[in-house]
């Protein structure tokens, strides 16, 4: 045993640090390291105190501090005690960080994932004036989570635009704000959880949604994509009550849903007393005509829980997306929301709010589309002029990517991968579908063309032809 | 029938609208009224232009739109058909938005709840200097998602903040940011489905946490609270390998997990293989003394996963919450990441990145715990001058409020009352409960003082005592 008042506390009274808390540590060390035993007797605060030359006090408040922690006990008028610490094995070594490396990022030189939106499209000096502005006169919503469902002038904001671009009808008491998408969906499965235990999902679709009910043990029953949308048969032979689909653009290939399945689809789900989820993401993103309305706006019933954000028309790094609930979900709403924290940022959601009270959202839209227009029409020109019949362009009016069918006799990892060898990245149809089983004779590949450049467009396609077809 | 060239479509030369837009509009008006039956074939491309006096373009797009969305049908050689729309019965009329009113908010004097921040404790004008740096200087940053994990440079950050503030150990790779707690519970819930089904969690505790498990369909296991930590004895009888605690700041009773009680949990999960989430919410706001350090550091075999974030020493409005898995769990995290979109904003994720490297962070910490401090003080000094032996204050040195067990023979509900009477807000400690029932003998309530003037906490103390005591 080693007297405390021996071993040459190295007390620095020149140190940052207090020196409580210097006694605190060197006693705390000598614990762990067993140069007491437990149930030993401390040497009293006095004597401690006089040996180091610090008051009383000091001493006192670095035993306090062990004495909340655990490492010692002390006893009324008797004194302070080594506590029993039988586990203490586990402190004698330092666990190595068995570091996983971040995965190096492989060499794309011509990027058509579809992650990316254009560098060009968003004004950053115009953002900035909505932030400060928020950040300056907005301070007395910052102080707490801000509401649940989202600030009201957003909602409110967002109501008018809805009904205005989108045909959807509903008031700011209808819509729920969160930090994407998945938030959303993630809350919708709290709510619904109780009533709905399978959910319809178009294949191929957006994945990213469908993890989201796995994760909450809902069983995912993929549905076919028909030319004018998604199979009814298949949906009344599973007799499923909940379907999530996204009509006016299907994510990934394009198609619309017709006006007559919408509205059997609406008749459908009447019947059964289910519910539809429209996701109209990048709706407004179409290259020819007016931008689709949505199912929301058709549905007399009250059936469609209507999610959507601006990822791709402002910035992704903005987390704002939205959900407009059927009126008869509004009591549920009001009963569970209190269980939840918002997760949008309040100063981004009151940014936005002013950014879209300004009007300028809408001409954000006009400048993306023009943007995304250029880049489209440009993306088909080269395919038609580089591969011409050897491959057929689907889906291509809509959104930030095409859906091309490659007429060859390679599957659809092997011709990824060759545009992959010649630093262009593409990716497979696959990667959206439930079940990966190809389920067509030509491999199908989604050509994002959000981040690349104009000028990449037709290297990259030249490229591609060149690797596919020679 | 109508002859449409006889019903005068109202096309006007000088409007916004493009006319294309002014004829699809009009014609699906006419179709969705039914002045056409279904199948019935529309007047030709060319005799509609002619009469309306536009091109044949500007007609045909209007049909393309229109076929598109499924009111009409082309026949190659033949024409256009009016499709058939048997379902439409859906659109004669509008639904009225049933609007549920939002709450007002109730007259409250003085708000104890514990939502709020103080309001002098937030430096803006720093803020706004460090979100503008990023706005102008990260662009490229912002136009995807970000990683799924966080940004780099945050994490790189919060490792090195989370060592040296509190003791933990571990890698950028360990962590992953989200835009709050509940978000971050979510993803680990649907990491963990396959093998966990049910959790141990502290009674009273983190309500908001309780609810994402319970959303997940886990069963949620309350687990007693002794005045060491929570009850090992209740998670062995329980047969648990999975629990939910605030070891070094319980919430909301502000306990304190002794060190052997932290061994003994260790020893439990590591012979079970469980794994301990840590939820370290607001252990920096401790006014005695030192942080007690994280149980996160004092494993050695991995087995805790730890949450926390800055909403309170921050601001609540900005969403960035983070979590540091133990090493044995990145495989799965790897696995799974690419589910996840990123929540949390990147413009607030490199923003509080650019602030912590500048130890921006640390001054913020110790200008917060200054102001919580005199407020804690002044609380704690009113109660006891205006209630003296009529209360018993526990869990008072850490966090944003204090918890009171009032000595009186009323309920809990019954002074939460009597204090909202005259404009006073606080929180029966029931509400952090998962069995509601009271089991104390005298009612316990929370006050939080994270948003109340100093100022205001003497009368509303006063006026406290008076309704309760009176």
């Amino acid at each position: 045993m080693i007297i405390m008042a021996e071993i040459c506390w190295q007390i620095d009274f020149e140190a940052k640090q207090p020196i409580y808390l210097q006694i605190y540590e060197q006693l705390k060390r000598e614990i762990i390291q067993k140069s007491f035993s437990s149930g030993e007797k401390l040497p009293s605060i006095r004597r401690i105190a006089e040996q180091l030359s610090v008051s009383k006090t000091t001493v006192e408040n670095a035993f306090r501090q062990l004495e909340m922690e655990g490492y010692i006990d002390s006893k009324k008028k008797i004194g302070y005690f080594v506590a029993d610490l039988s586990h203490w094995a586990y402190q004698t070594e330092h666990m190595p960080p068995d570091m996983l490396k971040e995965k190096l990022p492989t060499v794309v030189q011509y990027d058509f994932s579809n992650d990316y939106i254009d560098g060009e499209s968003f004004d950053f000096a115009l953002w900035r004036k909505y932030t400060n502005q928020a950040l300056r006169e907005d301070h007395n919503r910052f102080f707490d989570y801000g509401e649940p469902q989202g600030a009201y002038e957003l909602r409110w904001e967002l109501a008018r635009y809805l009904h205005q671009s989108r045909g959807v009808n509903c008031s700011a008491e209808q819509i729920v704000v969160g930090a994407g998408t998945q938030v959303l969906l993630h809350m919708l499965c709290g709510l619904l959880k109780e009533d709905y235990h399978q959910i319809g999902f178009e294949e191929p679709g957006f994945a990213f949604g469908r993890y989201v009910f796995m994760d909450h043990h809902m069983k995912v029953v993929p549905i076919s994509l028909e030319e004018d949308g998604l199979s009814l048969k298949e949906l009344q032979d599973e007799g499923l009550k909940l379907v999530y689909i996204s009509p006016s653009n299907q994510f990934p290939t394009g198609r619309v849903m017709t006006i007559q399945k919408r509205m059997a689809l609406l008749a459908y789900m009447a019947e059964r007393q289910g519910l539809i989820i429209e996701d109209d993401y990048d709706s407004e993103l179409r290259y020819f005509g007016r931008p689709i309305p949505s199912l929301q706006g058709l549905d007399r019933e009250g059936l469609v829980i209507y999610v959507g954000s601006f990822s791709k028309i402002l910035l992704p790094a903005i987390r704002v997306s939205y959900m407009v609930l059927p009126p008869k979900l509004l009591p549920l709403l009001t009963e569970k929301i209190n269980f939840y924290n918002q997760t949008a940022s309040v100063i981004e959601q009151l940014t936005l709010a002013r950014f879209m009270a300004d009007s300028q959202l809408e001409k954000q839209i006009r400048r993306t589309r023009k943007i995304y227009a250029r880049k489209n029409q440009l993306l088909l020109e080269q395919l038609e002029k580089q591969m011409g019949e050897r491959i057929r362009i689907l889906g291509k009016e809509t959104g930030l990517h095409v859906l091309l069918e490659v007429f060859c006799d390679k599957d659809s990892e092997t011709i990824v991968k060759a545009a992959a060898s010649v630093g262009i990245k593409v990716t497979s149809l696959k990667a959206y579908r439930f079940n990966p089983l190809e389920n067509s004779r030509y491999p199908l590949v989604v050509m994002g063309y959000g981040g690349i450049k104009l000028e990449q467009i037709a290297p990259a396609v030249e490229k591609l032809a060149q690797v596919w077809f020679h």
